[in-house]
């Protein structure tokens, strides 16, 4: 079995080539988590693993000087904490010259492997935090290299499902006739919107409150309350849940630009959804009278969660 | 003597009702900033004072589960550190009954100060963080009484000079013939756009950096870069220098609109312009051709940084 890793700036996901395993653990890297004693528990729990298969996406975390600092900090983090050898995948592969290659990579490893059974389709991967939008062509991913260049292609749209600042998302909400300005600070993110409209869990809330306090539905519409600079008593609950329903709406909306925006451009008319955002991704895909697979009901709720590291382990097997 | 005081979330001002003391201390309570240790260091520093005066706007800052709790913390913090009796300005003056109408009032001590010259004009404050644009009418500030109310008929701008995170301010950059969204993380900020423009100095860079780097120029230019998720030698000082300038320019319209709206809305044809984004302000009046009155040239250029405090220090005095 091969041990897929995903090394993000704010989660670090594993999964397991045989699909019996799927992990993920926020692990904020700007904060100085403790990435080392992370992997290292979880190469404990994986002693069958025969090689670690490692993308990594952390290097931007602005607690390295610039990225080559970044890859080489994490890479050497996975050689400390694995025994077996460590295959790093690149935007070319894991055959690559310059360390830069591997940045930002891990939408690379999941197109590569998918586009052995999807040969032309929207690849779309919804995160806490980012959204992948890759177009698969003739098998093979027709993306940018970097983040850069997949940022002005628009097939990274830097949105996700829970940690987005809600003011990234709606730059002013409606409530009682009138339009408020969301304070652009760290007041509440969208992980407080879908938890007060009861679309997460606590458990789901996988990231931290911007203020330090509870993942409940009362500390959630305060932080909501906060983003127009308001006590929860000040505003109500009903105009709170108002801020939370326009965040989900504008997101939905972003999406479908996002999604259309691809598939004109690459004539695609079929998605295929993963990510923590699946079913924000199918919606948008329904909306747009798009057919659309979900990864889950292929590899299960857990594998599509961490798909890039599900699909590094994949290919590193068949690399073997 | 009387001392003013202006205690914000992110920045705790002072000044003495001669105009002889003024100075502003970088203190960010929701980082649980030493506010105690600064208000005991400036007690010390001015043993003259007969009270203090003060005007409030952190109780917003989200280590406060409420503005009532912030209030009622920041007020103890004050009478701890002063032996002299303490004056808490509201939006209603010295006089008030429920602690709530000293929420965010700091506005209100300058307006009515600056009110009794100043029967009819536009009064602009533009500090690291907001910017208060409070329409003056016969002498009284013809504003709303809340943050939240003022934010929704723009009297409020969260917007500063310094502090605000550059994707609030341009969401996204051209570059090369490109559109560059700017990733809504806490990657750069105005400071970094205006320090790599030479705008400010190092020293007037009076908050923290993003990623804890330098206050020079390479590290801004690093963390404009990082904005759109590049290594600064990945897109070239030349791409991060339009970023910022992109951002300034953005940033004026922005303030352009909002003083026209309010000049509009109440036939003002005057500005009087105070706090660290005075020449912003004064360059905003002049695109607008609407007379302009700074208040560094009345008062000198420390009073206009720490104006609220000035003003509740001078209307202390005339209530004594």
């Amino acid at each position: 079995m091969i041990l897929g890793l995903d090394i993000g700036g704010a989660n670090t996901k594993a999964a397991s080539s045989d699909g019996l395993f799927a992990a993920s653990v926020y692990l904020p890297l700007w904060k100085g988590a403790p990435l080392d004693e992370a992997l290292c528990s979880i190469a404990r729990s994986q002693p069958q693993a025969e090689a670690v298969a490692v993308v990594i996406t952390g290097e931007l975390a602005d607690c390295f000087s610039c990225k080559r600092e970044g890859l080489e900090r994490l890479m050497a983090c996975v050689r400390r904490s694995f025994s077996v050898p460590a295959y790093f995948w690149g935007t070319g592969g894991f055959g690559w010259s310059d360390v830069l290659e591997l940045a930002a990579a891990n939408w690379s490893a999941s197109a590569a492997f998918l586009g052995q059974e999807e040969h032309d389709c929207l690849f779309v991967d919804m995160g806490s935090t980012t959204t992948d939008i890759i177009p698969i062509l003739g098998g093979r991913a027709a993306a940018a290299g970097t983040d850069f260049l997949r940022l002005a292609a628009g097939e990274l749209v830097y949105m996700g499902l829970l940690r987005t600042r809600l003011d990234a998302i709606l730059p002013a909400a409606r409530i009682g006739g009138r339009s408020l300005p969301l304070a652009p600070e760290f007041f509440s993110i969208m992980a407080d919107a879908r938890l007060a409209l009861g679309q997460i869990s606590p458990e789901g809330y996988s990231c931290d409150t911007a203020d330090g306090a509870g993942k409940d539905s009362q500390s959630a519409l305060r932080r909501l309350a906060r983003s127009v600079c308001a006590d929860l008593e000040e505003i109500g609950e009903g105009a709170a849940m108002a801020i939370a329903r326009q965040a989900c709406s504008r997101q939905m909306e972003i999406l479908v630009a996002a999604i259309a925006r691809q598939s004109v451009e690459h004539s695609l008319e079929k998605v295929v959804a993963a990510g923590t955002g699946e079913a924000l991704i199918a919606e948008s895909a329904a909306f747009l009278g798009m057919e659309c697979v979900r990864i889950s009901e292929r590899y299960g709720r857990e594998i599509s969660d961490v798909f890039p590291a599900y699909a590094v382990a994949r290919l590193g097997e068949m690399a073997d």
